[in-house]
C-alpha cells in the first residue's frame, strides 16, 4: 500500500525537532536557527542550523520535501519510467568542537515517483578523530539492536553497504568507522516506516550520549589541528563522492542547505603524515585497513532468530 | 609537425623553477619543498609545495608528465579513436595570507594521443577577496598583451571561455575575476609552444608584481575571516566542478598533488551574507553580476591588426 506523504513529513519533522532538543540538552548554549525555505520548482524545507563556541561547533538538522520533474541527468538513476518525483527527508550533521568527540551524520528519506513506486532509504555513520572503541561499539551495537527489532532490517548487510559507500577511493581511506546505510526499501511500507522511526529514535538517543561522554575531555592545540586536517577528508568525500550532494546540486537544490554539512573550519596540508605509533597514525591505520566488525556475535541476530 | 615531448617537458620544468624563484623573491622566508613522485601506470612529476606564516600561506607549483592507457571514463572526452595518451603540464596555485592579495591559479598543458593528435591547453585566473581594480586591470592587460603578440591567440574569446569555466552554478557566482582559458590548440605546434612559453613568462612577471603590491596591506581579523569564508567557494569549485580535478582523480592521479590546490585554512558558515554596502558585499556583487570587461579597447588587438 502507498503511504500518505504528508503523514511521513509530519513524523520526519518531529524527528528533526527531537534530535535538535537532544543536542540542546548536551549543549544548552548552542542556538539553532530555523530557516524556512521554498524551492521555486516545488516544495521546500526547514533548515535548523547551529554554530557556536561551545560543545557543538556546527550542526545542521535539515528537513526537506521537494517535488517536481525528474531532472534528465538523474532520471536514469531514479527509475527509468518516471517523469516526476517527490522526495522528503531529514539530514543531520554534527561537528563537535572537541577533537575527542566524533562527527555524526545521518539521513532518512522517502521517495515517490509518478509511476507509483515508493521507497525508503537512510543511514547513519560516525567519524571519529581519535579512536575510542567503546564509542564505536556502542554506536554499532545500537544500530544492530534496532535492526534486530525489525524483520526487514539487516544490520550485517547494511553495515557492509555503509563501509562501501563512505570511502575515499582517491585516498584509499574510509571516511570514518561506518554505521549502516540502506536504500530502496520497497516491501511493506508501513513496517518500513515503523523501522525508520525506531531507527530515528535510536539515533536521537545514542549519538548525544556518546557526545556527552567526550565533550569535557581536555585537548591540545595539536589535537585540534589534527581534527581540522581530518575534516578536510570530510569535505573531499562530500564534494567529490557523495551521491546525496550530487543529487541535490544537480537538481538545483538549495546549495546553502546541501552544503550545510561542511565543517566550520578546515585545514588542508600537503603531504601530511602523522608520527609513527601516535594516536593519530593509529586512527589513520584503522581507516586504511579493511573495515572492522564492531558488534559481538551475540548481538547479531539473523532473520531466523527474529520474532 | 609533431613536437618532441621531452623538449616540452624541459621547458615546462624551467617555467616551474622560474615561477618558484619569482615567488621566493616576494617571500624569501617561504620554503618550497620538492617532491618527486612516480605514477605506477607511467610517468610522474615534481611537486613544489610551500606553506608558511609569511606572505605565502600555501603555494603549489607542480610539474607532471603522465602517460598510459586512456581510462574508459575519459576516453570519450579525450578523443574517440585513441587508446593511450600522454599529458604533461604545470599547475600553479598561490594562496597568500593577506586577504587583500588575490589567489592565483594557472595551468599549462600538452596532450598527445597514439592516433597522432596533439594539442596545447592552459589558462590563468585571479581570485581576489577585496576588489582592487588596478590589480585586475593589470592582470587582464598583461594577458591581452601576450595574446596580442601571437597570431593564434584570442584574448577576447579566451577571456569569455575563462568566465564561462570558472563559475559556481549552484551559487550563481563567478569564482573570481577570470583571466584566460584555452584548450585544444592544434594548429602550428611550434608557434603554439612559443605562445605558451611567452604566456608563462608573462605570468611569472605579473602575478608576483600584484602580490608584492598587496602583501604589506594591514588587515583586520574580520577581513581575514572573509577570506577564509570565500576560500570555501574555491574548495567547492575545485571539488564539485573543476574538470582538471575530476580528470586527475578519475585517472588515479596522485591525490596529494591534485588537491594541493586546496586552501590551507577554510571556513564554512551557513547562511552568511556580508553587510550591505560593505567592501565584502561589493566584491560579492561583482561575482554575481555579468562578467566585466577589464581591458581598454585600445589594448584589444584583432587578428587583422597583428603583425
Amino acid at each position: 500500500m502507498v503511504l500518505n506523504r504528508a503523514d511521513i513529513e509530519v513524523k520526519y519533522q518531529r524527528f528533526q525537532r527531537e534530535f535538535v532538543a537532544a543536542l540542546n540538552r548536551i549543549d544548552p548554549q548552542v542556538e539553532f536557527v530555523s530557516d524556512v525555505w521554498e524551492r521555486p520548482e516545488g516544495g521546500g524545507g526547514i533548515s535548523m542550523v547551529a554554530s557556536g563556541d561551545g560543545v557543538i561547533e556546527k550542526a545542521a538538522v535539515n528537513f526537506s520535501s521537494v517535488a517536481g520533474e525528474t531532472p534528465a541527468q538523474i532520471s536514469e538513476r531514479l527509475t527509468s519510467e518516471s517523469s516526476t518525483f517527490a522526495a522528503t527527508g531529514v539530514s543531520i550533521i554534527v561537528h563537535p568542537a572537541n577533537p575527542h568527540a566524533p562527527t555524526f551524520h545521518s539521513n532518512i528519506r522517502y521517495f515517490e515517483t509518478d509511476s507509483g513506486r515508493a521507497w525508503f532509504g537512510g543511514g547513519a555513520d560516525l567519524t571519529p578523530y581519535y579512536l575510542y572503541e567503546v564509542d564505536v561499539i556502542e554506536f554499532h551495537s545500537a544500530l544492530a539492536e534496532v535492526c534486530d527489532r525489525h524483520e526487514l532490517a539487516d544490520y550485517a548487510a547494511w553495515k557492509q553497504e555503509c563501509d562501501r559507500y563512505f570511502r575515499l577511493p582517491h585516498r584509499g581511506e574510509a571516511r570514518g568507522v561506518g554505521g549502516i546505510f540502506f536504500d530502496h526499501l520497497e516491501g511493506d511500507m508501513e513496517q518500513t516506516l515503523r523501522f525508520q522511526l525506531d531507527f530515528a529514535e535510536t539515533l536521537t538517543d545514542v549519538y548525544p550520549r556518546i557526545l556527552d561522554r567526550r565533550v569535557d575531555h581536555e585537548f591540545t592545540e595539536s589535537q585540534r589541528q589534527w581534527q581540522l586536517y581530518r575534516r578536510g577528508r570530510y569535505v573531499e568525500f562530500n564534494l567529490l563522492w557523495d551521491r546525496g550532494t550530487k543529487f541535490g546540486i544537480e537538481t538545483g537544490g538549495r546549495a546553502e542547505s546541501i552544503l550545510a554539512s561542511l565543517p566550520p573550519l578546515v585545514r588542508f596540508e600537503y603531504g601530511y603524515e602523522p608520527a609513527a605509533d601516535s594516536p593519530e597514525s593509529r586512527m589513520l591505520s584503522l581507516l586504511r585497513d579493511q573495515p572492522r566488525r564492531w558488534v559481538p556475535d551475540s548481538l547479531l541476530g539473523t532473520p531466523a532468530t527474529k520474532v
